[in-house]
């Protein structure tokens, strides 16, 4: 579900309910019950919302309903009785309520797919802010999920269609990037990338592109030694050990040029170098996919957009895109997802 | 004419031969007569190419022909004869010279505009790598232009149509931009944008967009607080001067929203947040453009190129669009520039 003062609820309905999506998936929405009742009247579906509680998941079975789980214990961590008082964001308790019903959706959800009752994981917005003042120490679902499901390590890809850019480091601030960017995690995320082309994707041998971090490709040295240090290292060791691995690449002009086109996945140094590209490039239909878990988790590009969320206008395109590349990808893959 | 071993010289006169710029400036090339002559014979131009020296200047007076100037001392300073031995990228010694030429065309260039001979500057790309070879101390044409001009500051701007975006850091490495990025350099910064759009586009009171540092806006702080100490307080003192600033915007989604559309134009905080969306965006045809010269400077959004370069094959857009936007802002103004 997201957020619940987000624009998560909307989205997801909106999305189920589109033609473009109903009747692929057999939904089952990991939420609270009154806000999705509240999300429902407020977008106005089509199809037939059934609650179900947890122990009888395995009775979604039909296409053409939207099933919403209403786990008892998270009923009883928030407080809120399923019919119960709406969550206001004036409510000075808000965020540390809002932050508590996300993130325990977020583990039963990803419970589901590790017990594989479910075939894969799409999430909805968080407040990052709000995980916060719940005292949950992550930053976002990625971080939550790698340690639900004791991965030694995630890897953030955006994707739209044959347009995939995979993120060195992510939510940290651009000052600390320099220090969290060395051999080791470039290296990791060279070889989660390839392993998640191959494996998610059907890409054999997949050739990749590795930008640069400073501008310029760091100039010889003038504008930065991380090119020299730490890139082309990683990517010499990766090379050994198979990966078909190119670069590193000036990142302003090799979006604009269109040289991503001749490579399978671009493996961007931090957040908005992927992400400006990305965005762009793939518009409100890019979607977030993590690799290295055991099961397919996607989720939209965008985020809990609070400013327009429970108004009825948030548009569903980037919730449909992220239902339907995880339906495509669980489809074709045999789970658990081994990465190594 | 920039770098002898880059695009410079054929982008040049291919972009003077094309209809959309033949005819509409008196176009006076900086540069070795052996290496424009070169250019001319591979890329088959069909206006007249003349050559003067310095002291006849004057004399380039007709838009049908391309005159190039070939100052004296210029080739003194590299030890070249005028239909001398040519440069080759082998030579031992290429860097240096490369650098030395390079550096003394925009000086010559840069003077000519001083004294007001012309009305403004398009530069040709420079090799960042040769300039070092050749002892100049500096990364680039904008920092040598500052001081040949004895300016306090200057800005960066992409233009693209109405898309334009400023730098407020440029050719630094990531790790230092944090360093860099102080409440003074970022405050000036929206004044001489700010100022850019009266003098040189006409727009009164433009609303400028400033980008923030970190993802996510820095997520209330959670991911840098370089939003909250120093561009929100930059933002602020540059309101109460009078600008119309709206921001921090998270980068990532500003721009594939379409958000800039409603600003005149953006304030990035590092080369490739700005440079990513501004070639996406603008493609070949974006032009830089320096605030905070007295004469107006532009230059094509490429780099010298080298591996495509004299095989006939460079296109010429990006240095007809930076030829076209010079004409038409210098075509307006009032020189020298004031900028305070």
């Amino acid at each position: 579900m997201g957020d619940p003062l987000g624009v998560g609820p909307e989205v997801i309905l909106k999305a189920l309910g589109s033609r473009e999506v109903a009747g692929k998936v057999i939904p089952i929405v990991v939420g609270l019950p009154s806000v999705m009742r509240r999300a429902a009247s407020l977008v106005g579906v089509g199809a037939a919302i059934k609650f179900l509680s947890m122990d009888r998941v395995h009775e979604a079975s039909e296409t053409g309903v939207i099933y919403v789980i209403s786990p008892e214990r998270l009923l009883r961590v928030v407080g809120l009785s399923q019919t119960g008082r709406q969550l206001r964001a004036e409510d000075p308790a808000s965020g540390l309520l809002r932050g508590k019903v996300a993130s325990a959706c977020v583990k039963e959800a990803a419970n589901l797919c590790i017990r594989g009752e479910t075939s894969a994981l799409v999430t909805a917005p968080l407040s990052k802010a709000s995980l916060e003042a719940a005292g949950i120490a992550y930053i976002g679902h990625t971080e939550m999920l790698r340690d639900l499901c004791r991965c030694k390590d995630t890897l953030m890809m955006f994707v739209r269609g044959r347009h995939r850019v995979s993120l060195v480091t992510t939510h940290i601030p651009i000052g600390r990037v320099k220090k969290v960017l060395t051999r080791r995690r470039l290296e990791r995320a060279i070889i989660l990338t390839r392993r998640g082309l191959e494996l998610l994707f059907g890409v054999p041998e997949p050739r990749l592109a590795v930008l640069s971090l400073n501008p310029h490709r760091g100039e010889e040295g003038l504008l930065g030694c991380e090119e020299k240090n730490v890139i082309v290292p990683a990517m010499e060791i990766a090379s050994q050990k198979g990966a078909r691995v190119s670069g590193p690449f000036a990142a302003d002009s090799f979006f604009s040029r269109g040289e991503w086109k001749k490579f399978d996945a671009v493996i961007a140094m931090y957040h908005d170098q992927g992400l400006i590209a990305a965005k762009l490039i793939g518009g409100e239909r890019v979607t977030n996919l993590t690799l290295g878990l055991p099961f397919v988790r996607t989720s939209p590009g965008h985020g809990v957009a609070e400013d327009i969320a429970w108004k009825g206008i948030a548009e569903p395109q980037g919730m449909m895109s992220a239902i339907l590349l995880a339906a495509r990808l669980a489809g074709t893959v045999r789970l658990p997802l081994k990465w190594d």
